[in-house]
């Protein structure tokens, strides 16, 4: 009995056709899985992040990779380059861990419990930064559209790698609160986050933070980095103590490490036809395994592909 | 700088009135949060689990509480118990977690790498269960519809403390995969799974699987004992080693132990006005930190609170 395994590995497999008849489901062709269908994207699917956008998270068990999205939130954006090249984040630390929820970093002296002349300080970056929860529909912008319909938004697809809803009445959009999304926390006051305070998402998408909270990219690699942590006991999910907590070795931009050691990845373009294929395969999924497909598909139910980039042999083989 | 904290407080935050005109905003009555509006529950609100269907799984480092759907998945649910009884369980393994999707626990002989000679007998319990993916709507079971929408489903909604979607076209309902749902892993047949290898969604639910899995309940409590768990990285999210396994000491259902040691819990009722209003609270949540209430809700964001069952004198008080 491989259940385990069959399992598992069904739930990799998927349709890359259009839902057949329930008549037709024994004539249905064969799935083509994730791997498969990567396999058949051409090279010019992929893109490499603005090393000016890729952050490099060092914790002690390995590397978090995040992608910026400035065209979204793009004064963030700046703060945080800010304060990456003063090494802002270096010794800072993992303070919060709340199950179904976020992972939360930031200077543990700024938490409650920390003694604030302890704080870092936040140097040439700006203390506060206007809110940019939203922006203008940038038409100049790629937008792949997901007709699959949403509970929070009017619209949401995919621009640039990132997951967004559009509100087509009021001409704005914004980046949804996915797993692996990269927010900004801040005070009460709508312009008192400024990026020294960040959270990611590690549970189902709180989609009610969306258009509240200053979204600035998405976690590429590393997600169980800061999924796995242990949850914090305090009240919301923060250590109690210090010695809970998980200290950030470096926080850098790709563009300031040198080109050997910047991460060699790529990312799998969201307005390309081999994407296009993976969302209806996750959609129309029907094998051996799967007997009903679900038909739909929730944006935040969409992974967007990394690899390393091919060296030039694998490319040619 | 309290960002931290005033950040996760005003996340737990919530309104339980009706949404205000944009304008009547900073004329908003003041938020109740969650444990305020718990505070306001009757204690007939609130309901003790069938002790049949509650069933204590025992991790090295605490208690895992799930409470069985038999209304859903009774032929399962039986088989399960039989299961059970047969102290099956008892010392079997975590042998998979896979990030963003679940935790699965089963006899590690059934794994490819097992050796199935040392499988655990299934004894009195059935080698195969029909699949009960989904079961007719039954009017007399409660029915708690969510007006917000859904992308999977024409209806979705809350039954007996369970999130259930329902197609009146053909008469079906199912519980959906949420976070903390606990699904019957198989083989690529429909009527493989007996309840021996079961898993806990983690991640973003994976309505994929509904209707193609069998559901048979929800974790009540622990989930960060499964959600926590360092991510395997097998294929899909198998432990490579036995020696990664998270052992179960046991698997025991409450009717079988002594009055004394049963878990003292109650659940609220999804059919009561306080869960209405805790519903609300989050679709509609206005605060000093929200500025833009949702207006909508997943089904698989909300939670269905559990307590420790209040003392006479707690309750007095």
């Amino acid at each position: 009995m491989i259940r385990c395994r069959q399992f598992a590995a069904a739930l990799l497999t998927s349709l890359m056709f259009a839902l057949p008849a329930l008549a037709e489901k024994d004539q249905a062709a064969p799935t083509l899985t994730t791997p498969q269908l990567l396999a058949k994207s051409t090279s010019d699917e992929w893109r490499k992040p603005n090393p000016e956008n890729l952050v490099v998270m060092q914790l002690a068990n390995g590397r978090v990779l995040i992608e910026l999205a400035p065209d979204f939130t793009p004064l963030h954006a700046a703060n945080i380059r800010t304060l990456i090249r003063q090494h802002y984040f270096d010794g800072l630390a993992i303070v919060r861990v709340q199950d179904n929820f976020v992972t939360q970093w930031d200077d543990p002296a700024g938490d409650d419990n920390g003694d604030k002349s302890k704080m870092h300080p936040l140097g040439k970056a700006k203390a506060t930064v206007p809110p940019e929860f939203t922006r203008p529909i940038d038409a100049k912008l790629p937008w792949t559209r997901l007709p699959d319909g949403d509970v929070y938004a009017a619209e949401v697809g995919f621009s640039e790698g990132f997951p967004v809803a559009r509100d087509p009445a009021s001409g704005q959009e914004w980046l949804t609160h996915c797993y692996g999304m990269v927010g900004v926390g801040r005070d009460n006051g709508a312009d008192t986050g400024n990026g020294s305070a960040l959270y990611a998402v590690i549970g189902q998408a709180p989609r009610r933070l969306d258009r509240n909270l200053a979204v600035i990219g998405r976690v590429l690699d590393g997600m169980p980095l800061l999924s796995s942590l242990p949850r914090g006991t305090g009240p919301m999910g923060f250590y109690d103590k210090p010695s809970q907590q998980v200290a950030i070795q470096s926080v850098q931009l790709a563009a300031d490490l040198p080109a050997a050691q910047r991460p060699s990845i790529e990312v799998l373009r969201t307005d390309s036809k081999t994407f296009a294929a993976l969302v209806d395969a996750k959609r129309n999924r029907r094998d051996a395994f799967y007997t009903v497909p679900a038909g739909k598909i929730d944006i935040c139910s969409i992974d967007v592909p990394m690899r390393a980039i091919p060296t030039a042999a694998a490319t040619r083989h």
